[in-house]
């Protein structure tokens, strides 16, 4: 397996676009399209939130129900949640108008939407703003990064990955691109994320890749622990790198899953670490529990704790809020057994034995927290099972953010 | 039923101090002594986190198989948690040099200890403590404020409360004071709150009655989410009011059992409302919801969202993070039945309608946020069961007290 440039469009036969439609804010691009020029396999997942947005139950419907799918369509701005039956009818106009442009049927198009809950679309501005992502659309690698831009919320950076890996002696891609920097506590899978592939597999493996993955990558991530009305992961395969189509677990059902794995990892990984006000990634692993969903549960315990990520924030060695968020995690454990690690690429260092303080230089350990990548390791001493989660630190600009977002 | 001057001293025969220690700050009370004049029945709830720390397990054992108490010894700085077999040991040359200058058994004195995790206590400063505050302890008013101002942290005020009832002819008091800012997610009680009462009760409906009025009081509030390892709720009835023992359930018990519910009421809604770095109180109410445990979740949900919590701290009447928040509680319901108002001393407004927009002046919407103490009413129309919690907004000083709050 091997890293490549770009993101969407780096799979063979997929374009992209990202244009300005003022959807509600100006002079930045705000509408975003990925187009195979062939149809594909989709799989996908949601939301587990009970408020599911429009695009969220239109997408559902077509992963559910839809032969194949060519195009998603995504805007910026607004959420398109909390829009009753009017949200709907805008989900389809979108996919009619695209469908209509595209010459494919309305329910091959996929639609996203991100912003705030509430409000419902400018449909005029959305619709021109389709017209001019139909035309704008090519398979160069800048076309994914202007889709990846034009998907952003509060992001400060895109978010795309591609990698390379040969199934039966063809070439096959595996990209994607994410966004997602507030309301980010992922309980299917995170806001927006979208992977394209040039795979040829059978649609139940392509989804039960994708429900596997999701758990270890996309779940195993908060920024502020609200799980999303929108949360979205759509992963699209034309099939066009021509290798003998996968329809039973295998080989090359396991390879295409590790490059999928990379390729969620990475997205989840960037997400967290661009967390709305984020100076620092915060990464968790837990080793040696007595179960792998104790393993995970706990991991995500320490990267939700406001307070540990305060701590972090401040590049305090506070490994007694960390031993408090492990204790309220719902898990049981001994405390007399649980060792505490602070790492990053300036050293590690052990905080916590069996429970009680290590001796160690609290200088030493401001050093190491005050990079902008630092984990925590817990070793739990029950078993065997690992998990690793990802957060970022709680800081000022989360509070300037959000206080003021729809302003 | 009246509300009295006073909180853990107004009933007969109670006692208290507030002194300074040094045990980690110069120049502030830091630890309190509250003592009845006769033996006293107790009861108490602790925390679920399953990282305790050495007092609660201490108190624990004290609840469950001492006969009687008559002292508690609390200390803030150091929260004696994360200190193993030397912080148990601690806990109890505590009790025993307490019980040694007071004339009666180490098992009938309770310790308490909140601050840092992770540190062991400063052992001859506490002791020392210890003989100041037997030395200096009275049954006046100043010195319940004293011991509710010594047990303070991050505290910006004190929390006390009495009321005065009369059951079988007799007057009945039950006061007390608590503490509690950051790390506030009580999933039992909250953090430190010492309840005296005067009254004649058995043990049995004692603790029945605590452990019921913890569920809508102190379990209904939240500051940051995080349950600390030292949540600790007692409760002492000396029996000095002279009522006939309450031995069984009835008019009498009730009444004991509405002013237990005001103080712990007062004293939940006092710290949530203290948060650390808050501006407001942060209560909503979930009406109207299938069922009682329904309602409990959907209002925590609300009350810990970060999102609509910095939103509050803004003064922005973002309702789609309230349903948002409402939508990943865990709890079914129709999105499209909900109703949401916001609430203040500056008028009440409804903001959502059947799940979508209410038309609603902006304007009107932040001058009701505005106030220091602000209400969400939500409407869920699938039952008939009510409940509140009680929050506070999410403001830069909270990053700034738990950026560096060992330092």
């Amino acid at each position: 397996m091997k890293q490549i440039e770009g993101g969407v469009t780096a799979a063979t036969g997929f374009e992209a676009a990202g244009i300005e439609a003022g959807v509600k804010y100006q002079n930045r691009k705000d509408m975003a399209i990925v187009y195979s020029t062939v149809p594909c396999k989709a799989a996908g997942t949601f939301t587990t939130n009970v408020v599911k947005a429009a695009p969220v139950q239109w997408d559902k419907d077509i992963v559910e129900n839809s032969d194949f799918v060519q195009a998603v369509i995504v805007n910026t701005g607004i959420a398109n949640a909390g829009t009753g039956k009017q949200g709907l009818e805008y989900c389809k106009q979108e996919a009619a108008k695209a469908a209509n442009l595209l010459g494919i049927p309305e329910k091959a198009v996929f639609v996203g939407s991100t912003g705030v809950i509430g409000k419902q679309l400018p449909i005029d501005r959305i619709l021109a703003g389709i017209e001019k992502l139909v035309v704008a659309k090519d398979h160069s690698i800048q076309a994914g990064k202007d889709a990846a831009t034009a998907i952003m919320t509060t992001d400060t950076v895109t978010k795309e990955i591609a990698v390379e890996i040969e199934i039966s002696g063809k070439k096959v891609i595996v990209g994607g691109m994410s966004k997602g920097s507030g309301m980010i506590h992922p309980n299917m899978c995170t806001m927006l994320a979208y992977i394209t592939s040039d795979i040829c597999i059978s649609k139940e493996l392509l989804q039960e890749a994708l429900s596997t993955s999701i758990i270890d990558t996309f779940n195993m991530i908060s920024v502020d622990g609200d799980t999303s009305t929108n949360d979205t992961c759509l992963l699209m395969a034309n099939g066009m790198a021509n290798n003998p189509e996968i329809t039973e677990k295998g080989a090359e059902y396991e390879q295409f899953c590790k490059a999928l794995n990379v390729v969620n990892t990475y997205l989840a990984r960037k997400m967290a670490g661009d967390g709305e006000g984020a100076c620092a990634l915060f990464e968790t692993t837990v080793y040696n529990a007595a179960t792998k969903q104790d393993a995970r549960i706990l991991a995500k315990s320490v990267i939700g704790s406001n307070l540990t990520k305060a701590a972090i924030y401040g590049h305090d060695a506070n490994w007694g809020r960390i031993l408090c968020a492990l204790g309220y995690a719902g898990v049981t454990f001994d405390p007399e057994n649980v060792d505490i690690f602070v790492q990053s690429k300036a050293g590690q260092l052990q905080l916590c034995k069996n429970g009680v303080e290590n001796v160690y230089s609290e200088e030493e350990a401001a050093k190491i927290l005050s990079e902008s990548e630092v984990t925590v390791l817990v070793d739990m001493k029950m078993g065997s099972e690992t998990a690793t989660a990802w957060g970022c630190d709680l800081t000022y600009d989360y509070i300037k953010i959000n206080a003021d977002y729809r302003s």
